[in-house]
């Protein structure tokens, strides 16, 4: 992407960011914030702060001038303005509705970029995830890094499976895969927020975050795929492969982030039961 | 306990919660909060935030003119004043360390008062929970209720085990324990700070919590018990019997919290295996 059009479409996430901030803000821990609306295009139910959330990203895209496709969770595709799309948006207006809803601190917006036609998670142009309820921004552009508020993200060092702090999602999933995790490592989060969890791993707060379910929209992690690989860490599915799924509501993954290789290899030993 | 003596404890108790936010709010996300500096006396590290908070404790309660008995996590047990101690202070300077220092949004202090001699858990007669993270402070009063910045508490009315959200701690237990809880309840959370996670089944955020390793310290939770039971929610040991557990830095328990009596029920049942 030239520099110039890459700071056009940066500048446009940015107000998005802006926008659906000032828009949940005053939804958060609000009851009506968690009425149901319609069932959404990804198959999962909208709820009124989900509706408010894309609504805003939609209006900043009809305003930036240049056509362009949304890939959102809730409407599914949409095509914005006259002509061949310049860029794909992937959006996730929020990540962690329910933490937003329930007012725990941990809730965000994410915003990928692709360039037409090639739309697979691995040729994210740029990534923002906006973590919403503490204000940190994280944002990453192809070959050129990652950052946190304007500063390199760097992940952590921790070489020892047994010290690491790792999260995780657990429901729905038969906990054999997970007992050899839970008792090897030394601290488990899990706060219901992969966009900022993966951002987590970016930036050294965890070690590493696996989700085995198999159930992870890929709209969620585009983004912050792209902070974790240009910070310096890694991102596989279950196997260890890297990821290539298309950009579309339907696509769902495994994800086992770390912020080295060894740590990497440790999981996927332990989670092959 | 009298009315102004009741008065007196909690201008006290909110002292030490200014003074101890005060103590680490420059320390939050910092490498240096996590330096180990020695044993605890419940024989866990002393980091260094938990040894500034503390100090912080120590100088408020001196400074308070009267004679206390401080149960703290580092210290053990400290005699401040002369003469008999009027009340008994159980303080966790800092419930959710290790959030603090990676800059996690869960990190707390919880106090809870007690009359001497009756030092067991059940005899709390006053009890505080700050979340420092979000400004959010929860406060009960024995018979007279328990508040979230001064309004009152009202714990979830969830009635569906299969449509709860709950908070557990899972690493270091067997995962067949947890297996059916985790494949039946539609959301889990881990932040790894009991004295919020608590404080988050009394004001309706959770519907639940769950600590099923007997490893969680009675210092941390002695305030939130109070401020579940104030709020009308249920918390017992893991065979579903109340908690009478004396206050010292050594002893640990299970938890079972709950909005209300059905959904505990049905916790217990699930992981009685």
């Amino acid at each position: 992407m030239k520099e110039e059009d890459m700071e056009f479409w940066r500048d446009v996430s940015y107000k998005i960011i802006e926008e659906v901030e000032k828009s949940i803000s005053p939804l958060v821990g609000e009851e009506k914030a968690g009425e149901i609306l319609k069932m959404g295009a990804d198959g999962t139910p909208t709820k009124f702060i989900d509706e408010e959330a894309e609504k805003k990203v939609i209006e900043v895209l009809e305003k930036a001038g240049k056509p362009v496709t949304l890939i959102s969770e809730e409407i599914g595709e949409l095509k914005i303005g006259e002509g061949p799309a310049e860029v794909i948006f992937i959006v996730d207006p929020l990540d962690g509705t329910v933490n937003a809803i329930k007012k725990i601190p941990a809730y965000s917006i994410s915003i990928a970029i692709v360039l037409p036609p090639n739309s697979t998670i691995k040729n994210i142009e740029m990534g923002f995830v906006k973590n919403i309820a503490t204000g940190d921004l994280y944002e990453a552009f192809k070959g050129k890094g990652s950052y946190i508020n304007g500063k390199s993200l760097i992940p952590s060092r921790q070489e020892e499976i047994t010290r690491s702090l790792i999260g995780t999602y657990i429901r729905g999933i038969r906990m054999e895969k997970m007992d050899k995790i839970c008792n090897t490592v030394k601290r488990i989060r899990l706060l219901g927020s992969v966009a900022i969890e993966l951002s987590y791993v970016a930036d050294g707060t965890y070690d590493a975050f696996l989700d085995i379910r198999g159930n992870l929209r890929i709209i969620d992690i585009a983004a912050a795929k792209l902070i974790i690989e240009e910070a310096g860490g890694i991102i596989t599915d279950e196997k260890g492969e890297l990821l290539n799924n298309p950009l579309n509501v339907k696509e769902r993954t495994s994800i086992i982030a770390a912020c080295n290789l060894n740590i990497h290899k440790n999981i996927i030993n332990m989670t092959g039961v």
